[in-house]
Order: C-alpha cells, then sequence, then structure tokens
C-alpha cells in the first residue's frame, strides 16, 4: 500500500456515504469566483483608481478582514443583521468587516492618529437577502480615499469630489452627475417642516428611496405607513425636489424659514464654499446640488455627496439594469471619538468607488464590442517543428525569462508545429521563435510575426536584443 | 436636535452601561493593521513576484474569502481544526480558506477545466493556536503558481522550480537552496525499511521535524513515542540522512534494496530526469535532493520542493529568526478528482512563495540599513509664502493633477512657508511650486528643488512640461 493508498483511504473515510455524496459542486450563495477575463479588467481598472489616489497622495492601509464584533457593532447602530459573525473558537467574537470605513476610524483610534489620507483596496462583506436585493453579491470589493484630520473648511471635501471626478472620467464611463448634499441642510429641512424628531430617521429612509421611486408615493409612504402629517410631507417635498448649482444654494439662504436654522444655515454655506473650490477644480459642471440626496443614516455628519452615471437612450439597451449610484461619500467627524477612549474627535471625509458596478459596466461594454481579451501576457512562444527538441527549447526559454521576457512552450517532448502556432493564434501571443535542425546547423533561430507570419532567421547570439527591439516597438 | 444629536442618542442607547466599556481598543487575536510603510515593502514584493508568475504565462484567477464547509473539509482530511468557521446565518456551513490550492482546485472541478496555468494572491486564515506557534499571523497572504494538466513527464515541475529560482534570486534575499524529493520515494524508504503500514503517517510526521530537531531525537520519538521498531528507524535514518545532487540519485538507484521497490524507482526516475531539465535551465546549482524533505502529509503524490534561505553568521545576527522555508510545493495528481462528482482527474503541480516571512525579512533589513521609506508617492508641493493665496493654489494643484502629476498642498487657507516646505522635507516630496504676490504679478511661478534648496522661475504656461521634464530626469 503506497502513500498514495493511505492518503485514498483517509480521504474515503471521511466520506459521507456515498448515497449523500453531493453530485455537484457548489460556492457560497452571493459570492463568485473571478475568471481570468474578470481578473484582467479588475486589474486594469484597480490600476488606474489606485494611481488616482497615490496622485492625491494617498498612503496605503490595510486592515484584518474580521474584527471583534463589538468593534463593529456594540459602540455604535449598524445594521449588525447585515453581518457575517464567526463561531467562537477561542473567546473572541468576530465578524467580517461590512466597510473599510469604520476599520479605518478604528486604526485611527488605536494609534493615535490625528490625521492621515490613506486609501485602501479590499473585499467586505454583506450577508445581504438576495431575495431582496437582486443582482448584488455578498462579497465584493471596495475602494476608498479618506482624508482624516483638522483642517480648514471644505478644502479636503473639494479634493474628494475631484478624485471622484477624476476617476469617473478617466475610466470613460460616459457622462456622469455628482450629487451633493449637506446632512445640516437635511435637519433643517426636517426641522422647519415640522417633522417629530422621533421620525427624522424613517422619515430619512423613505426619502433615500427617491432615486428609485417617485416623490408621490414616497410621500404616501411617509403620510400612510409613517404617520406623517399629510401638510408636513408636502413641506418637505417643495424643499426635496430642488436641485441645481450654486443658484439653488443662494435661493435656499433667500428661504424665509430655511435661514432661520442654524444647522441648514451652516450646511448652505459649507455648500457655497465648497462651490467655489469646485470652480477652481474646474468640475463644476458636474455637480448638481440636490437636496434629496441623504445617503442612509449611519455616520455622515456634514456634506455628503453620491456619482451616478446619465445613460444615454442607445447605452440603456445595451446594460437595461440601472447602474445607480457609481462613487458616494460624505464627511464623519463623530466617528473615530466613539473609538476613542477619551472620546478625541478627528475630523474625517472620504468617498468610496462603486467598483463593482464599474466592473460590471466595463465587461458589459467589453462583451458587447467582442474585443478580445488577452488574458496572459505572453510575448514569446518557443517552438519547434521537429522530435527531439525539448532540450533547445528549454535552454532557449531559460534566456528569454534570464531576459526578462515573457515566454511559454508546450510542456511536451514531441509537439506537432501547428497545436504550437495555434496556441500563439488563439492567445494573442505577437512572437514566436522556432528552433529545428537547420536552424541549429546554422547557428540561426526563425523568429516569426504571429499576425503577419512573416519569418526571419536572427543570428541566435542576437536574438534577445531583437525580440526587445520589436516588442519595444509594438 | 440635530440630525447628530440623534445618531448620538441611538449610539449612546447600544452603548453598554459605562463600566463595561472597554477603555482599550483591539483587533483580533493573530491579526495585524499593515501600516503604509509596511504596504510599500508588500506592493514592492508582490509586484516582483507577480510579474514573474506572468513571465511565465500565468493567469490571474481570484476565489471567494469563504467556501462550503464540505468542500474544504468532508471530502478530505485536512485539519479542520485550523479553520475559522462562519456563523450558520442563512443554512450554509461555511469556512474561510486556509489556502489557495484547494479553492483551485474545487474551481477547475467546476468548471470542468482539464488544464489551466493559474495565479492566485490573497488572504488565508488559520486559526493556529498562538502558544505553540510562536510569531505566525491566523491572517496572512499568500502567492500561489499552478499548472494543471496532464504534460509530458517533469517539465512542469522543472518550471515551477525556475519561478522560484527566479523570485527569490530576484529579491536577493541572500543564498537559498531548493530542497527537492518525491513523496513515492519517501513510500518506498518507509516499504523497504519495513515501518508497517499503519505508522507511515505518524512517522512522517517525525520525520518532518528533522530541519528543527536532530535526527537523533527524531529517531527517540519514532520509537520510544511511536513504537517503531529501533532497527527500522536504524534503516531509514540510514536514508533520510543523504542529501546531494543528481550523484545522489544515481547512488540510489545502486542501492540494492530501494532499487526493488516500484515506487521508489519511480521516484527515482523522477528526479533524475527533472536534474536534466534543471540543468538546461541552469539551476541546479541551487538545488539539493534532500531524502529527508516530506512536506507534511496532505495532498501531494509526486515530486515535493521547500526553498530556505542560507543565512551567513553576519546575517544571522541582523535577525535571530531562524526564516527556514521560503518557498514550497509539489505535484498533488489527485486533488481535483476529489471535487469532481464523476472523479476525473486533473494532475496538478504548483508552488506558494512565504511571502510573509519574505515581508519580514526585507522589513527587518529597511529597519537595520535605516533607509527611509516614502509612503507616499508625491512629486510636487504647491506652496505659498503669502495670505490669500488658496484660491490660485487650487487652481495650479488641479492643472498638476489634470496633467497626472502627483501633487499635494496643506489643506489651509493662510499656511507659513516653513510647515510647507518642512512637510516636503519630512516626506521626500523632490519639488515645489511656490506662487505669491511677485510670481503671480510676473507670470511665473517659483520651481524649487527640495533637495538642492535651488529655486528657478518659470513661466506659468511652461510650468507642467517643466516638471514633467525635471520628474522625467530624476
Amino acid at each position: 500500500m503506497t502513500y498514495l493508498h493511505i492518503v485514498e483511504a483517509v480521504l474515503t473515510s471521511q466520506l459521507k456515504p456515498y448515497q449523500k455524496k453531493p453530485n455537484f459542486i457548489k460556492i457560497p450563495k452571493g459570492t463568485r469566483d473571478l475568471s481570468p477575463k474578470q481578473m484582467v479588467v479588475r486589474e486594469k481598472i484597480l490600476d488606474m483608481v489606485i494611481s488616482c489616489f497615490k496622485r492625491h497622495g494617498g498612503k496605503g492601509l490595510d486592515t484584518p478582514a474580521f474584527e471583534l464584533k463589538e468593534m463593529l457593532t456594540e459602540k455604535y447602530n449598524e445594521q449588525s443583521g447585515l453581518m457575517y459573525d464567526l463561531e467562537d473558537q477561542g473567546g473572541e467574537l468576530l465578524s467580517l468587516r461590512y466597510d473599510l470605513t469604520v476599520p479605518f476610524a478604528r486604526y485611527l483610534a488605536m494609534n493615535k492618529l490625528k490625521k492621515m489620507k490613506r486609501y485602501q483596496v479590499g473585499k467586505v462583506w454583506r450577508r445581504e437577502s438576495p431575495s431582496i436585493v437582486q443582482g448584488r453579491y455578498r462579497e465584493f470589493y471596495q475602494c476608498d480615499f479618506d482624508i482624516a484630520g483638522q483642517f480648514d473648511p471644505m478644502i479636503p471635501d473639494a479634493e474628494c469630489l475631484r478624485i471622484i471626478y477624476e476617476i469617473l472620467s478617466g475610466l470613460q464611463l460616459g457622462d456622469f452627475l455628482i450629487k451633493v448634499n449637506d446632512r445640516r441642510i437635511i435637519d433643517g429641512i426636517f426641522a422647519v417642516c415640522g417633522v417629530p424628531e422621533s421620525k427624522f430617521r424613517t422619515i430619512c429612509a423613505s426619502m433615500d428611496k427617491l432615486d428609485k421611486i417617485s416623490w408621490k408615493d414616497v410621500r404616501h409612504e411617509m403620510v400612510a405607513e409613517k404617520g406623517l402629517a399629510p401638510e408636513v410631507a408636502d413641506r418637505i417635498g417643495d424643499y426635496v425636489q430642488h436641485h441645481g448649482g450654486v443658484s439653488l444654494v443662494e435661493h435656499m439662504l433667500q428661504d424665509p424659514r430655511l435661514s432661520q436654522n442654524k444647522q441648514a444655515l451652516e450646511g448652505l454655506g459649507s455648500l457655497k464654499l465648497l462651490s467655489e473650490y469646485l470652480t477652481l477644480f474646474a468640475i463644476m459642471e458636474k455637480i448638481s446640488f440636490d437636496l434629496s440626496l441623504v445617503r442612509g443614516l449611519d455616520y455622515y455628519t456634514g456634506v455628503i455627496y453620491e456619482a451616478v452615471l446619465l445613460q444615454t437612450p442607445a447605452q440603456a439597451g445595451e446594460d437595461p439594469l440601472n447602474v445607480g449610484s457609481v462613487a458616494a461619500g460624505g464627511r464623519y467627524d463623530e466617528l473615530v471619538a466613539i473609538f476613542d477612549p477619551n472620546g478625541h474627535r478627528v475630523p474625517c471625509v472620504g468617498l468610496s468607488i462603486g467598483i463593482e458596478r464599474i466592473f460590471h459596466i466595463v465587461e458589459q461594454r467589453m462583451k458587447t464590442s467582442g474585443k478580445k481579451v488577452r488574458t496572459t501576457e505572453t510575448q514569446v512562444f518557443v517552438a519547434t517543428p521537429q522530435r527531439n527538441f525539448l532540450r533547445e527549447r528549454l535552454k532557449l526559454i531559460a534566456e528569454l525569462w534570464d531576459a526578462g521576457i515573457k515566454a511559454e512552450m508546450l510542456y511536451k517532448n514531441n509537439p506537432k508545429l501547428l497545436p504550437q502556432l495555434q496556441y500563439c493564434e488563439k492567445r494573442g501571443i505577437p512572437l514566436v521563435v522556432i528552433i529545428g535542425e537547420e536552424e541549429q546547423k546554422e547557428g540561426v533561430i526563425k523568429l516569426r510575426s504571429v499576425a503577419t507570419r512573416e519569418e526571419e532567421a536572427i543570428k541566435r547570439e542576437h536574438l534577445v536584443t531583437e525580440i526587445q527591439k520589436r516588442l519595444s516597438q509594438s
């Protein structure tokens, strides 16, 4: 009995009775593998996003995939029903992180950092009910950039909007709009409209649906389901249907009721200053101040924003899903203090790129365009038309690797020439070097361009230089 | 009451009674944050490793962080005690992956793939007991490259060893050695020495300690603890203390007992062929055939290998820890079949870079060398010596960002010049552009080199070109 047989015996003993063995292989609900093709798209997009984060002086950070459960939930009111908890296996209650903002705040508080510009790219996990939320995954990437620290008003906030602008422009996803509002303005509107404080939260949740359902339906929910007085709902409606440029801010500053509210005034003042900076950043044309934007309830305390793609009718046909928000963020000045044992505040503002939606859009476009995606970067293939040339191929390919050239060959002793050339065509490998008896005798190598099928005999000792020359030209 | 107050009220209601509130912030046992400095080291090393994987035609793959528990454990005998299980929250029993090999095999079987050359970089989790294993983390990165498919013998195996060689040479970690053995030779040795089949596994586990304790102690464990006959242990000892080049293989092929064993013969034949290919790959000098190498028990079926760094006495002083293995792998021809409902085999061979140890070594070296690590890539800082120049700075920095230049400024309305210049010196930013009244009047910008402190007036319209010129020269 060999090792292998023993391993098999052990394995067999671990199997459930045969009739119970599932005859299919599964991965967890709401998760997926990313194929090489998807990985190529991802790498390209992530490179662009990260290079933008670096252009703005971001530092990299990584935090564990899971945190102590109390760090994620007990200190503040997050939707802990969405979290994946780990089994208690050693006295620690752990949960998988559900965003990158909370771990960042925990990191700042733990290391007593008073300022930091950081970016973080990583997976997060949310146990969303697939029946409620269609097409969302339970494991997905987030790309976050945040600026922590006490600075002069609206300068870092403006930079966050500029970063969203640069990324969405750079990715060429089509036209987009960045909706901007301020939590303090929402407070002010609710206060002056007469929403009872106990209903702030639930009314806010209704308003959050305004991008999916009409004001009429939202109003109905507020009145019929949430018990708001109809006239209060109507007053809210008058405000939240407004959006526009800086003139909207001016208009609201003239509003007799709103201009009497301290919070609203602060928020409107911030937006006015922000619009000045965004004009200097030359991105004001993409900004829409939008009083209906609420962005859930969680940790935002000031300016909030959300970027949406604007689909032309033609594009809409290409992808019937409403892609919705592709970037979002805002100011959260109180989150770090919640973690800090002494309650020290570190004001923060940040953004999160909706990278999964962007991946999806780019993948769809590539499918539609029919453009072939290469999943390897191989530049040169080492081939032979003759038997007994394995050793020569191995020596040759090692020389190419030594020179940093990306090279492949078939793992066969005696492959036929045709499958070797087909391998290159199928995979888009641009160059083939061919070695056979004749070439060996003459001290040359045949260098073949896959696209043109042209072949040239190159002196063996000049091969690497010639390949490098051709690759640098292409 | 404002939003913020409401949020605070909700937060407060979620707090445990004050006296129970822990006055420290923690992360889970065995995990850690990676600081910007560590991230810089990581990025550099990972870039090198991934570019080597791509040089060899590897395709990227990503799999979920967790799998169905039965995919990881029930089908074969893995050390499931080491796994992090998730709480059952929706009818699926899930565990965090503990390596990247098993998910790869699951991916191949699930997608009915018969061949694939893939690399994968990602975190894995093992709930190792910190009391037993010092200095190991429970969350760590793995970098794997695997070749799946039915190919002619030892060609992909040789390429895996060449990849380990390229990576360890490229990273300049110092001298190293790649120990190579074959599972079938171990089988053969055990068989001809008279180890009872029921003891194969436990004797193997004892042998695995040979790199940490002496043969004398291993022998003692085999005889006193595991009940092996002393003469059987001695016979094993005669074999496993051998290591060397291809001459060792020749020597073993002459061994009257071993050469009669079918498994051993196959293994020795494989190593002989492998040594031929490794000579053509010009890496045979780093290879040591080592009959004591066993690499645990799990899924290996043929050739196995492990790369170790060789420390000079001087280097040992620099880092007293035995760094041990920094890369390892082998052939596992039966793993995919375990997942496949029809038991279809897909032979595989692969390697895993011990990337966490490599990070540790490089970090230690950087600390010792005292070399400063930049955590941002900022190229240009936008400064002013005067009040009321925020708007000019904002316009200027937007121009730099538009040109793809990595630029920062202070988020202050009226910073003093000295802190701005200190910011650059502290962070190693090479260039400063300075704008003030005088410059504005003359339509120029001062461009300052931080290192030399030399300043030059550049026409405003030539600034971007001049900066790009200087950056390309440095």
